[in-house]
């Protein structure tokens, strides 16, 4: 078996199973595998929500005894450790797959090429480095909060045609239509945690939640707010304890209003200050701490302004109606302080698309 | 022969001929011209620059004998009266043409409908509304002119990701990349002229050309600028006998500075004000007067909204940077003083594409 060819559909086949995980299993990556024996599809499985079982013990079950000699595509490296569960490299060897085709290896401390080693050790031939690309960007939100203790920030901002999120009244509903709404829903879904400013909470009431779309497990509610200045009437305050609320708040926040949303439910989350504001990257760490991987933040443009200024955006989505608002509009982004344009936040375009009447536009970190 | 089906390939083809007059021909229309017979294309022509010849007379040159019997497809109806040259209508009927295949009726009031009557009476076969919707489009700006008084508006705005088209200090150079500023060019091209507000031209001493497209005839420079506060220092002042600049100044204006701009060679247009600001319907009315069928407007801010406000914009160009500037940099487009959504000007996604690392979205009038 294992002399077969290195078919890179079934690694593909491996991401799009892992991508359903997404947002799912945290604090976990979001792993996808296939089990392929004689050419044929034997098993396929991925992270279950909460993170277990694993995507290979998934796989290998369905297999059965098809997975003596199999390669098993999978796109990080099995897991080594013994957790809550027994490693996926010992499940791998007891079943008898010939060849594991990895795309990425671990860099958590506790694998970090130790499941390749086991996998080597019991005689399997182990590849590695299919799709890597590819990999590194559906698990950015894993590598973020091993590698540098945050999660993954997506901002999305759906504007009119000159960058307006609101009328000057604060008028916002709807700007683009239904189909770019659903699409947030959808993005919202792939994420572990949506987040949004205090000013927005309070101008919107926001439910923040994924509907529609049968989601096995709600992103948490994060909301970014200094003094904790959110109405106890909203629906946030009322829903605390069916779907999470994460508060991030200053460290000189009133002790009252933090023991009351205790009360409510919600997790309290101290941060620290820049200036007189929260610092966003004390912000991030407290919820990469917490286990937050991936985090969607909707606005508004105060809070969009300072992860920005911290360079901590790593995916901007944007949202364009064909509607001018014009220069009395609220900005979709606030002040950055920036006085060249060298000095501006550059980002690369890596996917367009329209949604209804609205044009959906993806970037990327970077150059 | 006019038995023969009629082919949509050939108007596509007459179309995209009478494109290449779009900006060099006003105040005529751009009129493409395909003459078929027993299959093949015998002859091929558009109105030349400066508006004649013809596309008609072109292609029947071309033609010669082979006209006879043959079937004309043109963009729009042969003109009827003698202008500077004899009718379309009758060089087809003499050519011995056997059909004219027509896209659209010339609403001018001198052909309408009179040069299809004469192709009929001389026993010409005549077929309308062949592509109707496209050449609509491409005569848009004729017909803007003929029954509106006015050319038709493009607006086109590079800006940043979140709608700014400059830093607080003014730095505009460059948000978008060399691909997009050639594509501007090749728009310019189109065009029969340029228009920019005051503001820009004081900030920005643009050339307001087309070059490097080997183009035949140069956009007309149009300024908007109530009081003429024109540097007579800069480019355009220098190089107004080159090509023109044309300057739409209010009816208070200082009649010194009008005689220096009339001597420097710029042709001087003046118009209403609507409060204390001019008012952008008599600034187009004045345009149309003077022969303009298609402006192109380059900004700023407050010369974009004016033309929003009075919903005088027909087409939107959107050319997206992936840089964010932030609140304090400048509003791609001015105050419009709307209060509720609903009021906001809408446009339609027509068209999106990428240029090197920006996003180009076109976007046209009407929900």
């Amino acid at each position: 078996m294992s002399g077969a060819a290195i078919d890179i559909r079934y690694m593909k086949l491996a991401l799009s199973l892992g991508r359903r995980g997404m947002g799912q299993v945290w604090p976990n990556p979001a792993v996808g595998c296939v089990i392929v024996r004689d050419g044929r599809v034997v098993g396929r499985g991925w992270t279950q929500p909460r993170g277990r079982p694993h995507a290979e013990v998934e796989a290998l079950a369905r297999a059965g005894a098809a997975a003596r000699g199999a390669t098993a595509y999978v796109t990080l490296e099995p897991c080594a450790h013994h957790g809550k569960t027994p490693p996926c490299a010992d499940a791998l060897v007891k079943a008898g797959v010939g060849r594991v085709v990895a795309a990425l290896e671990d860099t958590d401390p506790r694998v970090a090429g130790q499941g390749f080693a086991r996998l080597r050790a019991a005689g399997i031939e182990v590849v590695t480095g299919v799709c890597a690309e590819e990999a590194a960007r559906d698990h950015a939100g894993f590598f973020h909060r091993t590698d540098l203790g945050r999660p993954f920030v997506t901002l999305k901002l759906a504007s009119s045609f000159d960058g307006r999120i609101a009328t000057a009244s604060g008028e916002s509903q709807w700007i683009t239509g239904p189909g770019a709404r659903r699409l947030v829903h959808a993005m919202r879904m792939r994420h572990d945690a949506v987040m949004v400013g205090a000013g927005t909470a309070r101008a919107d009431d926001p439910a923040l939640t994924v509907r529609d779309m049968g989601v096995a497990r709600q992103p948490v509610r994060v909301v970014v707010s200094r003094h904790l200045d959110l109405p106890l009437m909203s629906g946030l305050a009322r829903t605390a304890r069916q779907v999470p609320v994460w508060l991030c708040h200053g460290p000189d926040v009133d002790r009252e209003k933090l023991r009351t949303w205790e009360d409510l439910g919600a997790k309290l989350i101290a941060c620290r200050l820049v200036g007189r504001s929260l610092d966003a990257a004390s912000v991030l760490e407290g919820l990469g701490t917490a286990g937050l991987t991936r985090v969607f933040c909707e606005g508004g443009g105060a809070l969009a302004a300072s992860l920005l200024q911290a360079d901590l955006v790593d995916e901007l989505v944007g949202m364009t109606a064909g509607v001018v608002l014009g220069a009395e509009g609220r900005p979709a982004i606030g002040a950055l302080g920036i006085g060249r344009l060298a000095e501006a936040p550059r980002f690369r375009l890596r996917d367009v698309r329209t949604s209804g009447p609205d044009l959906v536009h993806v970037w990327e970190k970077g150059e």
